[in-house]
């Protein structure tokens, strides 16, 4: 039996071995977790955009975040802003999301987001390995973003409108304005 | 190696040992899977309405769906109503929520969603009972279900609306019409 969680869990609840609870773990996040790479915008970076890679769960409740947060051993748990019935547990540090949230999934393995998984994945990878730092290397990254959670329906900046960005920094970007830069 | 769902996902991708891929099946469904009890009006029923419990996990992609159906071996996967890119698996048939579902959600347990499913199962035990053949046991499996789902907020009808039309069946009902009848 599992006890170290028994602040947030009744033992007896919680599957009997670690393996399996991470199991559970891992299909409660293939339904309720977003693997996101925001493209913002940000006139002091190199190119006038940063790759923001993000991994949460958004919930009503707050044990089950808490939950994620101690098995996969790093991330925090927050009120959601401007929803204060709402949980989010969220992995922004990079090194983390490296080390702890990448390989935990590599592991209990995604059979639903499994496609955006290995694009958050392999975008990470690319940060890491600062393919960014080049403009061929950052636009496959935008690119690869794209491809993530249903072609980017819902993104603020439009795929070309990055592109040409990207392309010739010097010309005024037309988009949504900094301050409200999620791509 | 599970190989009997390979025409849905490579043997691969599932963990290993049938009890860990039907803990990943419980900690999806505690997010995503909805237990509920409709009270639909229903003139010719014997107080006046029917109580009808569903269980249902609706998802844009239909092979994990369908690996839900074969793994708690009943229901069906259907393209919701109105909403031709998504699907839902449903389970309707009272034998079948009695046999196959709940046994399924006693042995791998839901963290998240828990009390809405000992509501639901306590329900559907009473039904199998014919507890609502009663008047006093069909207004506490009205009361229970409108304990179900944060406090039934998306309910048509009110309790209030129920109960008093089931204590006087010769009134007539002021609430929603009998076609648009989901309590």
């Amino acid at each position: 039996m599992i006890k170290e969680y028994s602040d947030l869990f009744d033992p007896s609840e919680l599957p009997r071995r670690r393996k399996e609870l991470h199991y559970y773990l891992a299909g409660f996040a293939d339904g309720e977790a977003c693997f996101s790479v925001s493209i913002k915008r940000l006139s002091t970076a190199r190119f006038g955009w940063v790759i923001d890679p993000v991994f949460h769960i958004t919930q009503n409740r707050q044990n089950i975040l808490e939950l994620f947060r101690r098995v996969i051993k790093c991330g925090r748990v927050i009120k959601k802003p401007g929803q204060p019935e709402t949980f989010q547990f969220i992995v922004e540090n990079r090194r983390q999301l490296v080390e702890k949230v990448i390989p935990f999934f590599e592991r209990y393995r995604l059979l639903s987001k499994r496609k955006d998984f290995e694009l958050f994945s392999e975008i990470v990878r690319r940060l890491e390995r600062k393919e960014h730092w080049t403009r061929e290397g950052f636009e496959a990254i935008v690119r690869m973003a794209f491809q993530m959670n249903s072609s980017g329906k819902q993104r603020r900046n439009r795929l070309d409108d990055i592109l040409k960005s990207l392309r010739d920094p010097q010309r005024p970007y037309a988009g949504c304005p900094e301050e409200a830069e999620q791509a």
